[in-house]
């Protein structure tokens, strides 16, 4: 049986990957109007008049819902809320192995961002925080940026950021092992996608040297009358020499090249061209800009993927659990830059100096230790900046 | 310390009466690639191929949203939606512990009914059932009717339809415990708000003989200029003698007295002109019409109230877990009035006639054999009726 068909044959019998159980026993009359009428008024009115309790009386400050509009579901694209349902469940179970947070899975009905917008508003005095998942761009920009503004909980579109923060971790690393400097080297990001321009935002915050992005045309340049909106703006902060040309180009001399782009496109003579013992990250899934061999037989020191089956694997599962969970521990207003750098140097930091290798850039997202490290300074980063509400 | 004080302490030590957990063991690679990327996206082609399977795949099928917008939470009003949280919660405990169903407590930060009504038919495909909750009239009538139009799962008004169910189911006993006939029995009903007139429509359906619905004005009468919407139309279907009056007038010569109306309404002499062996549901929280004892002393054959601490409680417990696991087992598309009707027959149904005393007209909350009965009556009638999809 390969793997499709056990992942049909076990979603069938698990019908469902997530539950909700009562943590409140109910098993005399007298627990019964404990947790329910009448006895729960009394927390009701404690509430009432102090809404900040709701987090004490109630499971809110540990609630995360996990939305969906099903528009760019894995990728598989547009397939709908039903068919999207298992992912988001699969990202509830993850939320609760990993972080002890409990994630309910939510699909919208609707592709109108101003739909999802109101809707997301509407229900999120529900939840401790939010996980915008799936959803395409360029509408998740929008949706994201409008949710942060009108809800009082933390909203995250993980898609964007949490490949950004762990993609930026997993380069922090491969810097310390080559033996760079953070502020000399040179990036190629290809793909200018939410994704590419996500990672090159933050990987600028973290103070990575150059950046220069690149999407399908080539090299994305400030002044280029073609650039779209979120292009023009990125332009303005990379290719700070202001090169025109191909991916080709653009790679000569660097020293990380980042896909999140296309099967195949970086060659082994672009990596031949790049900075001595050159950093390759190559994300495209499930098949990566260049395979790990080629790249290493290359010349790169360093290989990562998005692939359980090779070493140094993006896996979002080293961060969003740790985010929300450091989100919720201070109940967090939001989840600012300053908490996903800090996020970024946490994962960075589970591997010591001397467990530094090539194949061991990335700690693997069973390691307990790394959703714990990027809770942790999450949580402390929201306190210092005047987030927490606890 | 009273009840109160401990239902306080209770809810601060759960910290939420419900937890999500995962049902898909993730402590491996190939596990989390099976309840994960890469692999869940085969169950997501299959439910985009065919919607259907969402049921077979995911939890949607056993899933049910507690929603309210906190307008008219338990005897406590308009306390808004966090405040409401308490008892969304403690609904979504009952639901487990009754009826294994997984319920989430939504609370809608909108009072407006078409922002209510459009934010939950977006979120409703996420589950397979819609208990509304605490909303109040007459906005309740207006949302529920159009969710049952707009969504393609069961959506069920609780504190509408649950409370006739079970009121009827023991008046059917009631009836049977003092020998009537259904056709013959006089009923007055007083209180003309959601509750009254949900009742009084169950109960015709049902056929319970003659009913008179009062107001806090007295008789509501056919063409009475005053009468609302509501009240208009039910008042074409109940009074068939046309009178006018007060409560006083109208209960002469009734065998039933259902009150959901304020407390002490009901005096002893009013009791002693109604027929011999009357009945009387005192539902009034927490102070009934009358209390049980006065209403024994003046002649009651049967009493019922909503307190746990007199015999014959009408407990929604009896009711809504039973509804929707018999909704969900079959994938029921709505429920009906028929289905409505079997339930009350199914709980009526659950004390036999040997069984049958004053005090044990209405089943226990905590006996199993309601939920059993409720849910095999409401899948019988909704496969007869042409509503399963299963």
């Amino acid at each position: 049986m390969d793997r499709n068909e056990t992942a049909i044959q076990k979603h069938k019998e698990w019908n469902g990957k997530i539950e909700v159980i009562s943590r409140a026993p109910i098993e005399t009359r007298e627990e019964l109007a404990i947790a329910y009428t009448p006895g729960v008024a009394a927390p009701c009115l404690e509430i009432a008049k102090d809404e900040n309790l709701v987090y004490d009386y109630t499971r809110k400050g540990n609630l995360v819902a996990v939305i969906t509009d099903g528009t760019a579901v894995l990728g598989l694209g547009d397939i709908g809320p039903s068919a999207a349902m298992p992912v988001m469940e699969g990202k509830c179970a993850i939320f609760k192995r990993f972080a002890d947070i409990d994630a309910f899975p939510i699909c919208i009905d609707s592709k109108d961002p101003a739909v999802i917008i109101e809707t997301v508003r509407n229900i999120s005095k529900s939840f401790g925080g939010i996980n915008l998942e799936d959803i395409s761009a360029p509408r998740c920009f929008e949706i994201e940026q409008a949710l942060i503004e009108q809800c009082d909980v933390p909203v995250f579109h993980d898609d964007q950021h949490g490949t950004a923060i762990i993609a930026s971790a997993g380069l922090l690393n491969a810097v310390r092992f080559t033996g760079r400097k953070l502020e000399d080297v040179k990036v190629v990001i290809n793909g200018a996608g939410a994704a590419g321009i996500s990672i090159a935002t933050l990987m600028l915050k973290i103070g990575f040297g150059d950046i220069t992005i690149c999407d399908s045309k080539g090299i994305v340049w400030d002044g280029n009358p073609k650039n779209n909106e979120a292009k023009a703006a990125i332009a303005k902060l990379t290719n700070k020499e202001k090169k025109q040309g191909t991916l080709a180009d653009a790679v000569k001399g660097a020293d990380i090249f980042l896909g999140v782009s296309a099967p195949g496109v970086l060659t082994q003579e672009m990596v031949r061209t790049m900075a001595k013992d050159p950093i390759i990250f190559a994300m495209a899934n499930p098949v990566p800009e260049i395979m790990p061999d080629e790249a290493k037989a290359a010349g790169a020191a360093v290989v990562g993927t998005g692939r359980s089956d090779f070493p140094n694997q993006i896996n979002n599962a080293l961060c969003f659990p740790g985010i929300f969970r450091g989100a919720l521990d201070v109940r967090a207003s939001r989840i600012t830059e300053n908490m996903k750098i800090a996020a970024s140097h946490a994962i960075a930091s589970v591997i010591k100096d001397e467990e530094l290798s090539a194949d061991y850039i990335i700690p693997d997202a069973f390691n307990p230790a790394v959703t714990k490290a990027v809770a942790k300074a999450v949580a402390e980063v929201a306190v210092k900046d005047g987030l927490s509400r606890k």
